[in-house]
């Protein structure tokens, strides 16, 4: 099987290593399955032939012999119904194994976002409403994480996906107030696969611009 | 089969009609398959036995005999794979109803959030920021739509998806400035089913608080 995913040529160096094509590559490594890249410039205007591949002109796209598809989510999703290292293979486990990838890119990813890129342009009022409402998320995460190695027990591509959005709060010390988070953010990028991913992401990009 | 959702008892009346229950009850409606509410209080705290159910205290949250799970788009992706009113039955058609759902929840929902719940404590320059952003995606959508009746010719619960973020602009004059978007939206909700779905979240309700 041939696959293909769209990733990002350039980006400057605070970027490298987040762009969210790293969570495809993840996916693909964990799962042992091989892939190319193909790379593209950022945000590509209306009209581009890129946007027939990915209506809003980011990375990831992902396509294969059988589909062609966009979203982060949706390519974890795809490739977790291909391979049990991914996800459990009872209906059960996968309803959990989708609410978990849902949860961390709508009900945390979009709070991190706002507080770590629009910080700068909330008035304080703002800037401690978007705080509270991300504090309260990741509350709730902790205490369903409880003592767990992962957030049903076994590694799905839910954990994939909440590590990565996990990963983007370390640096401003958020995590660090809920220790069992940071215990499991840490758990799921020493897997090796992350570490292959992560090495293949910074490997794609062009020194200069 | 027996189904069951979570939904909010009261609300402001602002916000009848938008709480995200909307979404699963349309998609039950849809495909013609029966379900019970639950009504619980908004964002019930830690420890609440409500978040062995939805781990933030949030709805929807759905279960039955084979499965429990939580986030409207888990829940509409599981209740795809089990209707072919709500999904075609082939993997690369699958694939781009999921591509969809997601576009939908974390590439124009969460902009369409900060422009509706987070303007009044953004800066100018924040407030023409996240204008832009918006824009730029609703201009690819609309790009992508050009004049077909869904997004991917049929409807699937990715338009449902969609219908409801863009529902969420139709006041402020925004979809106006894309003809087509604003006549695809009027037409997903043309759709019986959610005139039924409304109809019942609105029901729930209770009068006073």
């Amino acid at each position: 099987m041939t696959r293909q995913i769209s990733a990002l040529g350039w980006v400057p160096d605070s970027a490298r290593g987040y762009v969210k094509d790293l969570r495809v590559r993840w996916a693909l490594e964990e799962a042992g399955l091989s892939y190319s890249s193909v790379l593209i410039e950022f945000d590509r205007p209306l009209g581009d032939p890129y946007r027939a591949w990915q209506p809003f002109g980011q990375v990831p796209a992902y396509r294969d012999e059988e589909v062609e598809l966009f979203e982060s989510g949706a390519i974890l999703l795809y490739l977790a119904a291909r391979s049990p290292v991914l996800a459990p293979e009872d209906p059960a486990g996968r309803a959990r194994m989708a609410s978990w990838v849902f949860a961390a890119t709508t009900s945390l990813q979009p709070q991190a976002d706002v507080h770590n890129l629009l910080g700068r342009v909330l008035t304080e009022e703002g800037r401690q409403q978007v705080r509270q409402r991300l504090e309260r998320r990741l509350a709730g995460l902790s205490d369903w994480l409880g003592d767990k190695d992962y957030l049903e027990g076994r590694f799905t591509v839910g954990d994939l996906m909440m590590a990565t959005v996990l990963r983007e709060l370390t640096e401003d010390g958020f995590l660090g107030r809920f220790p069992n988070l940071a215990a499991y953010h840490a758990r799921c990028e020493a897997r090796p696969a992350f570490g292959r991913a992560l090495a293949a992401q910074l490997a794609d990009f062009r020194d200069v611009s």
